[in-house]
């Protein structure tokens, strides 16, 4: 508990004179040099190169770059779950999702057989990392990240990602150029989630198939953390689509405030919500401001009849991780 | 954010023999002989002394002390807003609540023109002291807390109440007994709220004289920050009843979980929800919790039409002090 005063907000203070600076700070230019050298060196070296763009590309505001490296490079393009929407679905380029041993059966053998990866802003959490099963090796991975580079076994310090991509983009050798049609040449269609036919029981599968149909071009789809989130791994974008979630902390409940925030942030934009019970009952009230503010999210409710990823954790017969079921759609009328 | 292993639960470790020991520390002997003899001395002197019951008498467990100091002394006695159901009311020498520049007039004469207060267990923050208007002087005050005691000016280290209480009691001067019918004699009868006629608007005085005649004996009830707490003051409870507040860190949404929380660890009770309905939103999926374990508070709902205290501290025209409008009583159907 952190108690503030109500009235701090009135409280003048003195502030140095001039405007705050929101430049990035330089990286330390031989370090950089150093590191860009090995870089394009590797690049130069590789035969079967791959990109795996991860969450910090899209918290450094980087989705531009990303698109300009694909561009110029050709290489192989793979995201991780919280990254799915950095790079365009439709680019004949894009292979799919890789989370380790989570990952479809092709992707995972894609990944593991290239000789170097360009991994960029990598955030290897639990659920990020298929719980840990990344398995790449470290000589073949060349980490972009926020405030340092890693060229292999090599830490080039304070190099940040900002300033050194543009300059892997400027200096990429034109050797190693790959036609983009001729990924699927050499390694065939890409992976695709199993068709599954309709059934009585509703299969991640088939439900993540069947819902990319109805997203439209600029949709924002929000998963919740759990079964919502687990699922929507594989799924194929439709273009410029933002897609929120929230594997880092683990939070349930995150997502009804944040799809509220998501609406009113672009109200030019259909949002979505995939959600299970449990997780929406914590933080229901949020619809009510939905309504106060106007906006109107589609809401995908799953009904597991509790909290189905605690169950599978532990405790699958507590009655603490039952809940009361609720007729949703009426108690919104009211 | 703390980030625990879920599986944390399972490890075992390594505990020294022996159960745990929960006896209270000992009081320092010397220094608590000091501290009585201080105490008795000033009691024998005292002409209009008086007792002010507050919040750690109920931490500490210590309502049947409290009543035994009433009967043995026959002080007139007062309570605070944290700790209105820390005696009974129904006793001819409980006089009212306290809180500064928030008590009745009455109440707050007696509480000044008061030479001696016996102060148990104050907890003294700005809600529970009407703002940090006490007013109290120093030269009259003997504090008992849990860790220390002070006699006006003098603080005896680690003297905690829960030992020194009883042996005041043991060793009170016979001398000191006041006949509780005679405070009645002397102060005349006990300050009450106004006695408001019904009209169109609810006010305050009007709610709570009307509520108290529907609490049957050892109700539970519960107030929620803001409204529905400053209003419940001066309240008359009946006889065993519990009241819960939640004054010390002033959160709002507290009340609907504690409700829950009282109702399923005492279902003999009849518990009662007082809450505006902003604080009421923040938490009312509890209310699928109270229904899922059974349990059935009676809710009295006030339609303050949005965060009405926020308001009247900053912001009362503000679209973020307002909040959706619901049909509740419907929304429970669902």
């Amino acid at each position: 508990y952190i108690g503030i005063p109500s009235d701090i907000v009135n409280t003048e203070i003195t502030v140095d004179a001039g405007k705050l600076d929101y430049s990035i700070p330089r990286n330390p230019q031989d370090t950089q040099e150093a590191a860009l050298k090995d870089i394009i060196r590797a690049i130069q070296q590789a035969k079967n190169p791959i990109i795996l763009a991860d969450a910090c590309v899209l918290r450094n505001n980087m989705k531009k770059e990303l698109a300009e490296l694909v561009k110029v490079s050709g290489f192989p393009v793979y995201v991780a779950p919280m990254s799915i929407d950095v790079v365009d679905h439709d680019l004949p380029s894009y292979r799919g999702c890789y989370s380790g041993s989570s990952s479809l059966d092709q992707v995972k053998k894609e990944v593991l057989s290239a000789d170097l990866i360009l991994e960029l802003g990598s955030e290897q959490t639990d659920v990020n990392t298929g719980g840990f099963t990344y398995g790449l090796d470290t000589s073949k991975i060349i980490e972009f990240h926020t405030f340092v580079t890693k060229v292999f076994y090599s830490t080039y310090e304070k190099v940040s990602m900002q300033e050194l991509l543009p300059l892997v983009i400027k200096h990429f050798p034109s050797s190693a150029n790959i036609d983009p049609a001729s990924i699927e040449r050499s390694l065939g269609p890409r992976a695709r989630r199993a068709d599954t036919p309709p059934g009585e029981v509703i299969v991640q599968d088939y439900f993540w198939n069947k819902m990319t149909e109805y997203f439209p071009e600029r949709s924002i789809i929000v998963t919740e953390t759990g079964t919502a989130n687990l699922g929507a791994f594989n799924v194929d974008l439709p273009k410029d689509c933002i897609f929120i979630s929230q594997l880092l902390w683990g939070s349930i409940g995150y997502t009804v405030p944040a799809t509220l925030g998501a609406a009113v942030a672009d109200r030019s934009r259909r949002t979505f919500l995939v959600v299970g019970d449990g997780s929406f009952q914590l933080t229901v009230q949020e619809i009510s401001s939905m309504l106060h503010h106007g906006v109107c999210p589609i809401i995908l409710l799953i009904n597991n009849d509790g909290y189905l990823i605690e169950k599978l954790i532990h405790g699958r017969d507590r009655k603490y991780n039952d809940i009361q079921m609720w007729e949703y759609a009426e108690s919104f009328n009211t």
